[in-house]
């Protein structure tokens, strides 16, 4: 029985496994995974802390019993500390110490990211959280729980950042985001970043943008980060966002290379330079269809899809990870704000002659009650036409995210933007208009586009 | 300066209008409307009938000084009754009867609808009515004022009579929906008609299926609709909405030859066999894609479409309707439905291979709060893969129609089911899964077609 051999039991990883298992059974497959919670969605943790998650069980997107019953060997709370591409083998440890050499015929690695260590002297603290695995939440969650702060600073205000502050503000702490550039959210164009800030402002988080944090030194009962200008701000608790790392100790010390923002370099079959080792997941770089070249962009749809290539592949299959276009959402309070593509200036840089319009109108025919606005921004390229990227702002509800998907799903197939006017859009006066908003835009776009 | 006439107001006249001022203002463009009420929202009376749109005036797309701006010259209240294509004239009779011929360069012909007549005797009689024109809509409402009932029977279960199903329960009138067919919204499968009408019944409505209507009579105050095996149903009002025909007399007697259903036969130029001559919308038969021949499908989104292109061509541009994919959505209370592509006895009646899968899941994940129940059937061809269609069923607000319209993108570019896996969409806890729900159904379409 050919053995398939997986390191990592996060979305990678389970795809991986579970994809492998689907195409071909006569494989026997194992997951190695660090600690004892395999396929939890990590993505779900800022929920957690809000307690809008009440039990961490729910968190799976499978249970351990679901997981075997698929006929996935785990082995939890083991460690691969070592992979030897030509016995091939890989070295666990237990908790305990203990190692073991466990043979492979093929290896998917899928160790994922660790967050970004800032240069902030003062990180390992009492009161101080970094958040990535369940360990890390059940620690920020106690803290809450035996000392419930009254106040709290969150440095960064990516995903992590945003949601946290959301989750604590709700929770009625005195939460202040500290964020070392000019906007927050940088995922998405000012105009859209400086909207969350206002529903978060709104929300009672306190916003410092240009905050360089330095250090993190406790007075008087307090945490105070310092600013790189001398600025101060004080709170009893410190969460610390400021992105993440790819985790390739393990590969590159096997021999894989590093590709883009230091991420394991892969095939568009998810295969590493290493025979009969595939890797995929936020260890690894990401194949955008816009740039045509390797990127980094760790996400869990992305993960899940790679996991499930590299299992495909790994089990003999041929299968070509189809790329990123670079599609985001996330909800802040009562707002989604959802990308995708291209920003402007990210089509410049690499070489498109990019053309953005903005439209702000309403997500149903607004003489039907409760319309909302939504304010768009589509990007195109002058020469050829084609859709190159858009965000949408609105209000949870709107369908937000999915009129994104309609654009992700056009940038999939290089469509220009004037045959978004030609997709045939649902319609019903409670949730469109004869022309998608969406289609709207594209049409401000055309008429730009014609005028210059 | 040269003159493009254009017979209607509504959808598909209006478009044609914008498109033609905007692509070439060079042109005079004269709108001939048989009423008051150009470029209003049809597809809104409902909601002006229940009150949740207090003002009619609320219901028009733009006002008619919106429409003048942008130099689109109005004749309010003239009827077209003649085409001499000989002479290129059009000749426009005023309500007093007087009448004027009208000449043109290029002529759109966009004459909408009419509502189906059943052969029910008795229509005509006081406290029955077919709803189609504003000013039937202002009968309706003053009836529900001047008289307000406590009953209603409404004849026909499509769009407008589910919406106005909902429209007078909510205003705590008893009302009963009778449907010829077995089913009521024959444009979705049994199952999800099956659970509008769960969802209309919980809202008080009497369904009755399988009940044909042959005559209305006026019987103790009230009036009977009398079935064909001799069943009554009695009510102080009645409503019939069994569905249009295309409005081609104008058309036709001018000598533009028939298509499919009764529609005026149009190339995808929206040109007729007449010379200069276009139609769109309501009145003409629709190109769809997948079936690759025309059919009716009379929708306000196919309306726009037509009439841009239409427009565009008129004043001499070189445009192709894209053509429809069949995409429709209706709210019925708190449940949307929506659909695109074939449904399977479609398909097979076109010459596919269909297979159906369905999945029932959620909309997001089920850990954050306010996750709901999503109905999904996916249906395509065993023999190429590729998508053919889908439905779609869940809570008003859980972003149905929008997924339904990731598959309409899908379906403009003849993607293969395989190929939604690969799609790159948004993902958030609050707002769906990993795999978007479009993307698991799919998933198990494809499995199962393995597995045959």
């Amino acid at each position: 029985m050919p053995h398939l051999l997986i390191i990592g039991g996060s979305d990678a990883g389970i795809s991986a496994a579970l994809r492998a298992r689907e195409v071909d059974a006569s494989w026997q497959v194992t997951m190695v995974v660090a600690d004892a919670y395999p396929n939890f969605s990590i993505c779900g943790l800022p929920y957690f802390l809000s307690g809008e998650v009440a039990d961490w069980h729910h968190l799976a997107h499978r249970t351990r019993a679901d997981i075997e019953a698929v006929g996935i060997h785990l082995l939890l709370d083991h460690t691969a500390t070592h992979i030897d591409p030509g016995a091939k083998t890989v070295t666990v440890q237990d908790r305990q110490g203990g190692t073991q050499a466990i043979a492979y015929d093929r290896l998917v690695i899928g160790t994922g990211a660790t967050p970004h260590r800032p240069a902030i002297a003062g990180l390992d603290q009492e009161g101080v959280y970094l958040l990535h695995t369940m360990d890390d939440s059940f620690a920020v969650k106690r803290h809450l729980e035996e000392h419930p702060p009254q106040s709290a600073i969150i440095v960064g205000a990516g995903y992590i950042g945003l949601e946290m502050a959301e989750a604590l503000a709700s929770k009625g702490i005195a939460t202040t985001l500290l964020q070392r550039g000019a906007q927050i959210h940088p995922s998405v164009d000012a105009v859209f970043g400086d909207r969350i800030a206002a529903e978060l402002g709104r929300h009672g988080v306190q916003i410092v943008t240009g905050a360089t944090a330095t250090q993190i030194v406790p007075h008087d009962g307090q945490l105070h980060v310092v600013g790189q200008a001398d600025q101060r701000w004080a709170a009893e608790l410190v969460l610390v966002a400021t992105g993440v790392q790819p985790a390739t100790a393990l590969a590159r010390a096997a021999g894989v290379p590093l590709g883009a923002d230091g991420a394991l370099r892969v095939t568009r079959t998810m295969a590493t330079t290493l025979p009969d080792v595939f890797a995929a997941g936020d260890c690894v770089e990401t194949h955008h269809r816009l740039l045509a070249e390797p990127t980094y962009l760790p996400l869990g749809t992305t993960a899940h899809k790679q996991g499930r290539v590299a299992g495909e592949n790994a089990v003999g299959g041929h299968r070509l990870f189809a790329g990123s276009v670079g599609t985001q959402a996330v909800k802040v309070c009562d707002v989604v704000v959802a990308r995708t593509g291209l920003l402007e200036h990210e089509a410049r840089a690499a070489g498109y002659d990019p053309l953005s319009v903005d439209l702000t109108t309403w997500d149903h025919k607004v003489y039907y009650p409760g319309a909302r606005e939504l304010v768009l921004r589509l990007t195109g390229d002058r020469m050829s036409g084609r859709v190159l990227g858009a965000q949408i702002l609105g209000a949870w509800g709107s369908e937000v995210a999915k009129r994104i998907d309609i654009i992700a799903t056009a940038l999939y197939q290089d469509l220009r933007i004037e045959q978004l006017s030609d997709l045939d859009l649902s319609y019903t006066p409670p949730l469109s208009s004869p022309w998608d908003p969406i289609q709207m835009v594209a049409q401000v776009w055309c008429t730009q586009q014609r005028m210059r």
